[in-house]
């Protein structure tokens, strides 16, 4: 049987996915962490968006993770229509390097938080190993493993510390 | 008996229009043109900000004005729910003098413009000139009113230009 | 019979048209919008640019939309002699990615604005829409190709949201 | 007999509290959640910072929040030695405004995240919301809690949209 | 009688003047340079601007100063249609600190230069200096003065060097 | 018999020449100008750097173009050793695309301009004309050239303005 | 008997001192390390600016500490003429709040370096820990009060850190 | 026998070596200066970080170098437990360019200072000449080997000087 999902990953395209979100996705599965994943727009479906964000807590979701680019809105329409935690990944742009996703992101108003991370892939990441930590402080087999990925981390560096 | 709105103003925050919006009313006053205001937040009333766009041309609104600052996503989330040309108003802000603003209004993804002015009080004032010029392309009276504003203008500069 | 241009678009260079500007046009085309579209610097030929902005409305023109990058001062000379809307197209430049373009278009003075869209290619198509949006606020057979061109962005996010 | 803090505080000095931190402690208290303050520098008190971090699991928080301005390490730092979620305050600085703050909360590499709220007061007061929005999705009475919040939110936005 | 303006100073704006334009006025009269000051907007008075700037060389003058703020296009138009040096002072903004001055003003397309100066009060006393310079280059009276400019600054500095 | 320079061209760096202070060459010659061109580092050779400011009057130049990139000091020191007029070249760098070579040219501190171009290969063509247009301002044969330089470059965009 | 200086310490203007470098001198007093201070300029003293730097060694200085703002030239000139290592402190300017002073003195070419502390109040006081080091590295006395100055900051943050 | 390192060098990630801090190691060696080079993590590594930092003096270390990117905190923490000179190396990064690695390592609070070098391969090579000068202000051999390495940046820009 499929466990139900606990975290909703929302991309605000489909372009989104290959070599950033991905990572999201597998990093999830590296943690064991039952997810959904899709894609809406805060512009272009605004009604689903709102619907997927106002529905979320009732369908177990713990966390919400939302990326998008530029005038990324996607993040903050779901943190104004959800009582769960969102955490948004800036992308990348063309044009101004991803300083506009972020901003676009970071910079909720009093009231309405969204926990950004770093821009890009790094993010990609990131969103998925914070999602970990927050379900991890209520789950101690979540918590083992958080601690056996920061071991690994650290291993990972003393093995090759000195070259 | 009143004249119906041609123009919605949307501000984010109560507190954007003293200084600021209340210049975007004056001029379009100066205009004769009949508008309505209301304050509304992509983050606190998403339902009633996606149900004002959507009426938005049904009432007979021609144009859009939305005034946000920070993670602005009040025009972005106006411009997703209507038909009607949205203007956004960058506000500046106490931390990063607007260019969050700026970039999270102007910055929109392909498909759904906003129509973005300055930063600030010079934005204020030219999102009620530039609703007046959409209306003045099909107004031919607006479009005299636009006349004498650019003629007003340019007699202020040149009874001044030396001193 | 060919159908009178209701929409000018003014770029800085030639180059500016293949891959970008290109875009405007195939969009207008998109929405059936009859447009012209022409090469003039405000820096290289003064004259005829503001002979093209000052002839605009009475030549039958309802929007102007000009691209330039760097020190973009097009959409701004052509606001200040024309009595229409003029959407600003901010190229993405290769030294400091469009910023300077963007600012050089967005931060008019109070009185003459410019409806700024968002850097490169995203602001290129994004003009054309945003013509659309102005003509079909009073044109109500633009406007159901406006929600038909909604409604299809719409249903191209939900045919792939699940994947 | 005095609640068990969850929420642990970190300031990376005695004067980010008044006008800034104090608000996180007001918006938790708003909340009824109970929370610990203390002063630790990452680069004064290293130790001590990584003690506290390092101990914060078993003392019994479920989340961290640390504030910081300038070259801003404290959340990154208490974000590798600690397994709980991490929220980072970027605190206005008087030189860039809160950019460098910014940079060096929310640019984390891969696997160690911070969930960044917005430069200065603002993200003051969403660090204890977002906070609140983790404990919620877990905590059916701070659920409640999180949806009072949102309505009132709208509730004052409601109120005072027309004017 | 009064001798010919060599030098033509152009505004923006009457609020350029007082506190800045009137320290490049001052340091002018100070090198005993003739000039005349006028106020012309690129977008409020184009066409004066432009009268200005195409008979600024036939009228005896062999340098013109602009000075503007926000998306400034004074110096970039005047320099269009001018075959003379012009000098742009980018003026400081009290939204993005002249940052949009700087760029809108240096960064003008090929063939078309602006001799920028520093952004503000520096800019305003630095573009009469560069004037002295480049009439300094063919005047030896001039020539003599800037010497003993530079002398006078040295002096200055080395009196105060201890303290 | 060679004419004697009338422009001095002053590199930081060998790297300078190919594919952008070449254009500045390049440029002077279509306008006939004698120029001499010498790569001089403000930091690795300050005596030759300031040698070379100090003479250049003497020698005959009546402009100096010094172009560097990054902490882009030379223009500045020259500008500081000489009575004539500098033009600062910001060069385009691997990491800040050039804004920290142009911040670094064009904030200069009060009573020493240097006359800043725009950031890259735009800029080392302007550089030349720029020299042009002061020598121009002096010499009726120049000043005929920048006429004809400016009706070519109106021609180009005329022949290619419908397409 | 007056100790001779082992730190020099120039500022690019007299203006620097108050409430700035005074805080370096402070500072450099605490740690009784002895100084000397001047005042040169790199663009308006420049031959007593490389004076001052080339003999810097032999008078028996072991760091210098270079102050100024803007295009801030003075490290950079300095660190070319000595072979001293230099500490550049970016002054807060009132244009572009010192980003303008940092990237001119920490963005130095290959072989010529600058050690770059933070913009205003801080670097000016860091300016004197960081020669501090530099001393106590190969001075058992002055590296004693280095680790006082540490125990000293801890204490200060432990003894304040519960309120 | 091996001679004991003088200089630490710290880089925050093995990919930090090649074509990076490689040019620092290299550069150490071209003056004869013993080094070791380690990779240590502040997130990933807290306590061997630490532990390096606060054993470097113990150890006959006489400055560091940390070279690191985005949210950049390895230079700060090993400044905070070490009373050794900390050199820091902002990389440069995919996303913001090393803007974020700079401000990360220069914006240290006052009494922790990081002496901050250009971003990437520049601030490479330079953190090694940087090591050498507060090395060279101890030791007269090292003295003459920057005399020759500031003669030889001198000779190859004089024999290349003209071309």
């Amino acid at each position: 049987m499929e466990e139900k999902a606990v975290v909703g990953i929302v991309m605000g395209s489909m372009s989104d996915y290959e070599g950033n979100v991905s990572f999201t996705c597998e990093t999830l599965e590296s943690f064991g962490i039952p997810y959904e994943k899709i894609v809406l727009s805060a512009h272009r479906t605004p009604d689903e968006t709102i619907e997927y964000a106002k529905t979320a807590y009732d369908r177990g979701l713990k966390v919400i993770i939302a990326a998008a680019g530029g005038a990324a809105h996607l993040a903050g329409v779901i943190a104004g229509c959800s009582t769960l935690p969102v955490i948004g990944i800036p992308m990348k742009t063309s044009t101004l390097d991803g300083l506009d996703s972020l901003l676009s992101i970071v910079q909720m108003p009093a009231g309405v938080p969204v926990a950004t991370v770093a821009i890009g892939k790094a993010g990609c990441k990131n969103a998925a190993v914070l999602a970990a930590t927050m379900l991890g402080a209520f789950d101690p087999e979540m918590h083992k493993k958080i601690e056996a990925h920061k071991a690994d981390m650290k291993k990972n560096v003393l093995e090759n510390m000195k070259f």
